[in-house]
Order: structure tokens, then C-alpha cells, then sequence
């Protein structure tokens, strides 16, 4: 049996264990877990449809190509055709239909309105529960994609000097990424220096280095489709005390969370040794965001490391723990790695050094 | 009144035409267009409510930080947090509630659920119709994007020599936007050599420039927020007879759409005037899409340049001219100008030359 096809049927199961018969799936990267064929469809619809003894189908407008080794049917349909007329009609009305949780409204609205199923059920679990446990080869991918990051990672510290921007130094990134293999960025690179490192969200502007500043990058290429995301926080020039504190104590955190995986353990749990380390440094109310989050073909997939996600963690589940502390307008630390659960630990994905660095 | 609070006000009579006293709103761009903040929330909830009589609220993640210049007020919650509770209270539940083609069905499926609204109405176009005829603060920034995008397209056909691919050449693109003043690009940049521009949305990879390929460039920056999108086709080496009826063809069948762009003309025809110099010189078959799409602060906006689109075109309304020929396994050329209707005719945003060009 091929890899999507025992991935269709898993997913199946798990709808059954729902009491679904039919899904229609819309994610992208989820059809492309499904079929091999990634398509980004922009405003056209795009949609897998998953039913109970029928063959999977992926209705596509005919604007796109699936690749060769696309594993399903394909419903072409021309700009001037109507997509939903199909859905409706490979979809049983008489049953309740699992949705996508990103089917946009403009879609799912006229489905509603068609009748194409008695109940619109949230059904994306299903999809997103198969996904979490990455297969042997997603495993090869992940470690493949962290370990171009770490290549990345020590040319991209190469980048930096005095006065030059980070809008200069992000769009440098691209670049040494393919050179590396991977396919591009897998999101938008956070380049931040000195005070703008307080935002974690922060975007490359025109602000430039000066002595004294922090420089963090949070990067990630994609690589054969799967992503990588790791964060380095470096010294441009000597530390004060009060930096060289956040930074050991981020790595500490970083530390604490990292060697509590393996099977059993809760997300909270992760999140809770994180953040007990910065709570006990007096920061605690400066480490704003969860702890981390699921990652594959996705670089955010859902089941995050946060407090408030009690379920334990299994083999084949791939994720990022990135505590970080935010003094506004000073500056930040974040520290951030990968790790893939194993049966009987974990295996972090990311080997850049994590020692306090000056640049 | 701020441009935000005019545009409000425009998007809620374009409501109160449709019979409807509330919105939500989701796309972050649509909520930039009314608020000035620019959030992409990831798999985070970001949502506008607009309701009469009361002050439009903007639902937003403490994580990230609206912009001192957004003029609306902003209702905070944090991961922990049911911002869909807060979506509930400020809807009223006896009045049907017009929604953002793009609301997510995690986010609609709960709000139906709960009982939100009344009714739940696809009411995007209130909002698109607004954007559609810019404003002339929006008008000049789509000038200046575009003239951005001429001066980098005479630096982009000077990356390109014998043996360099697609993928070396696109991931230079962006310093070069960045240079130019631009934030970067508008979207995924396409490069294509050869038999590659016979595939409207071919990806780069690492196809190898070869003599006698063509060289196609569908780029954009986007530039204070406003997009810019443009396509030229060059020759690597002297063309083949065929190569240069293709070119010349494409070439007057843009030329021919643009002749027509005033009010009152309406998309249909543009698409029809375009189709027809490709369709007599035989070709039709290999012109498989529509002849443009709308763009603005997203570089693919509602109201198509299309044969089913048959409402006029109105000053402000700012439109790409695409006419393409795409002969499968051999070659494709693409002319892409973007257009702004005036008054009496139209601006034609892009000036770089549309001659045949051997590089």
C-alpha cells in the first residue's frame, strides 16, 4: 500500500471513530499529505473529497497541473464551471459532512445553502491527528530540513556587521537556502536587532546594527516540502550583566523543556518546565507566548506546547520549544529547537550551538 | 474624517444596501484598508466588527500590536482566551450578520453553533466594492509600486546568463526590490526558462538557461503596502520565426485590451479584445486563463478580467492586462501590464518596453 493510501485510511478510521462517513478537505499541505499534489489554489477552491466506499477525489480547477505521482482522481473544472456543484455532487446529503477547518465561507456558506449535507461538522482533526505522527520518511525529511537550517544558521551569523540593515541581512537569506538545497524559506524570517528583538513578531525594517545590539534570527527553510524553524539569539559585542542573565536563563529553559520529552510526557508539562526556569529568574511575566508547536508540512501545525494542552506527547511527534524573554524597548532573547519524539526520548533536530555568542 | 472612517462609512451603506446592519470581517488586508493595522494572525483569530450605531471593535491576539495609527479600538485577548465569546457579545443575535468571504469554518461552524447571529450572509462585497475604486492616496501608491516594478524588471534581465537557474535567478529578486524601496515582493515570484513559460504558474527550480529559451518574469514588489505586478518575456538568442508570431501576437493582444480601458467598457470586452487578436492568429486554444484580476493592497482582488465578469469598469478601479500563449513542451510568452481607469481612459502604471527583446 503507498504512503497516501494508508494515510487516507487512517484518516478514514479516525472519521469513523467521529461518526463521519465524508470530509471534505481543503488544507493544502493536507491534500498534499493525502495525494502528493500540492497545489495553492489563491481564491479558486480547491478540495479533497473523502467519502465512505468511494474513491478520493480532488476536485482542481484545470489552471493546475497535479504531479505525476498525484495518488487520487482528479475533477478538473474551468474558471466558468461551478466547483461546488461537484462537491454536492460527490458528497451524500443525507450524511453530516466533516469540514475543513480553513473551508473558507465563501465556499462553505453556498454549501449549506445547496443542502449538500444534512450537518457541517468541524472535522479537521482527523487530518491533523495523522499528520502529528510523522511516518519514517517525514522523520528523514524533518532531520533533513534542521540540519540544512544549522548549516544555514552559520552562514547567516556571517551576515551581520556594523550598520547594515535587516532588511539586508533577510533578503540575503533566500539565497544561501537554495544554495543549501532547500526550496526557499518555510515563513517570512524574523531578522531583529537590539530593541525590535522585544517583539517577538517583529519584521525586517531598516533598522541598522550598532555595537551593543542583539541580533536575532528565527528562520526556516522548506526542504522537500517539510519544514525547518530554529532561533539564535547572538551578542554584537560584549554583553551587559543583565543580558548575559536573560540569555542563560532562555537557554536553561530551553534546556529544562528539551530533556523532559518522551512518550507520556504532556505538552503543559513542557511549557510548565520552561517557564518555571524563567519564573524563578524573576522574568516570568516577560516570556509572553506558549512554548512551541507542532511542525511538518506546516510550519505551525495544530497541538501546541502551551499550558492549556494537557494530552501527552508520542512517537512521531515533531515540534518546536522556543522560550524566549522580551524586555520592550531594550531587547530580547529567544532560543529555539526542534525535536522529534521517539519511543524512547527524543531526538533533537537542531545542533547549532546554543553557548552565549558574540559576533 | 480620516480615510479609514470614510471607507467605513462607505462599506457600511454598501451593507445597509444589502439589508444587513453587521459585519464581521476577517481578511487582514480588508482590515488594514479600514483600520490602517496590518496583523496576519496565523491560525489566530483577527476579526472587525462593524455593526451600526457602534464603534467598529477589532478583535486581536495581545501577541501582536495594532500600529499607533490604527484608528479603530481594539478588544485584546490572549491564547487563553475564547475570542470567539467576544465575537458573540459585540454581535447582535436577532440580526443576521454578514461574513468575510474568508472566515474560516473553524471560527464560522462555532459562531453558528453558538448562536451568534440570526442569519449568516456571505457579505464580502460590501467591503471588496469599496476597495475596488481606490482612493487617490491609493491611487498614487499604486504608481509608485509599479514604477518600482519597471526599475527593478531592467536589473532582473541582467541576472540572467547561459547556464544560471530559474531558482539562483529568483532568489536574487528580492534584495533587488529591497534596494528600490520596496518592502519586497508582492508574491512568489515566476521565472521561467524555456518550456517552463509554458506553465502559467511554474514554480523556479533548477532548470538551466539554455540558448534559444525564453525568459519569462511575473514579478511584483509591494511597495507602502500596495502591490505591483508585472510580466515580460524575453529571448535567449535570436527567436525562431513561430517564437516571434507568438510574441507579436501576445504582444497586440494586450496592446488591443488596453486600447479600450474607460468607463463604461466592460471587463467582458477587455478579455474579448485580447482573446480575439490570439484567437485570429490562431492560438486560441493556448490562451487557457482570464485576461486579469483587480489588485491593490493584495495583488489578486475580486472582479476578474474575465469573459463571466459583465459590469463596467469605473474610475479607481486598478486591473491587470495578462494575455498569454502557452504551447505545451516548447515555450509560452506572457505581456502583463497593470492598468488604473481615470475619468476619461486609463493609466497604464507600467512604461518598461513591450518591444521583442533578444537578451
Amino acid at each position: 500500500m503507498s504512503a497516501t493510501a494508508t494515510r487516507i485510511e487512517t484518516v478514514m478510521q479516525n472519521l469513523a471513530e467521529r461518526n463521519l462517513s465524508q470530509m471534505l478537505v481543503c488544507d493544502p499541505r493536507s491534500i498534499q499529505y493525502l495525494t502528493g499534489a500540492y497545489v495553492e489554489p489563491g481564491e479558486r477552491f480547491l478540495g479533497l473529497i473523502l467519502a465512505k466506499g468511494a474513491e478520493p477525489m480532488l476536485v482542481l480547477n484545470e489552471l493546475f497541473t497535479a504531479p505525476d505521482d498525484c495518488t487520487c482522481t482528479v475533477r478538473p473544472y474551468s474558471d466558468t464551471d461551478d466547483p461546488l456543484a461537484l462537491v454536492a455532487e460527490l458528497c451524500d446529503a443525507d450524511e453530516a459532512l466533516g469540514c475543513d477547518k480553513n473551508l473558507a465561507a465563501r465556499f462553505l456558506i453556498p454549501l449549506m445553502e445547496r443542502g449538500a449535507a444534512a450537518r457541517f461538522v468541524l472535522a479537521s482533526d482527523a487530518v491533523d491527528d495523522a499528520r502529528a505522527l510523522k511516518d519514517e520518511a517525514e522523520r528523514a525529511a524533518m532531520r533533513a530540513a534542521s540540519h540544512t537550517n544549522d548549516a544555514a544558521m552559520a552562514r547567516f551569523r556571517e551576515l551581520v556587521h556594523e550598520g547594515v540593515t535587516e532588511s539586508e541581512v533577510a533578503g540575503q537569506l533566500e539565497g544561501i537556502y537554495r544554495d543549501l538545497g532547500a526550496q526557499g524559506h518555510s515563513f517570512t524570517p524574523i531578522v531583529s536587532f537590539g530593541a525590535n528583538a522585544a517583539d517577538p513578531h517583529h519584521e525586517p525594517d531598516n533598522t541598522r546594527l550598532a555595537p551593543g545590539d542583539v541580533v536575532l534570527f528565527d528562520v526556516g527553510c522548506r526542504q522537500d516540502e517539510y519544514c525547518a524553524d530554529m532561533t539564535r539569539t547572538f551578542f554584537f559585542g560584549e554583553p551587559t550583566n543583565q543580558q548575559r542573565e536573560v540569555y542563560e536563563t532562555v537557554r536553561r529553559a530551553n534546556e529544562a523543556a528539551r530533556a523532559l520529552v518522551k512518550p507520556g510526557v504532556r505538552f503543559c508539562d513542557l511549557d510548565r518546565a520552561a517557564r518555571a526556569v524563567i519564573e524563578e529568574a524573576g522574568y516570568g511575566p516577560y516570556f509572553t507566548h506558549r512554548l512551541g508547536h507542532q511542525i511538518g508540512l506546516d510550519v505551525h501545525e495544530p497541538g501546541d506546547v502551551s499550558a492549556t494542552h494537557n494530552a501527552p506527547v508520542e512517537p512521531g511527534m515533531c515540534f518546536s520549544i522556543e522560550p524566549g524573554i522580551y524586555l520592550p524597548g531594550n531587547f530580547g532573547v529567544r532560543i529555539e529547537d526542534l525535536v522529534l519524539v521517539t519511543e524512547e526520548g527524543c531526538e533533537v533536530l537542531n545542533s547549532y550551538p546554543r553557548e552565549l555568542t558574540v559576533l
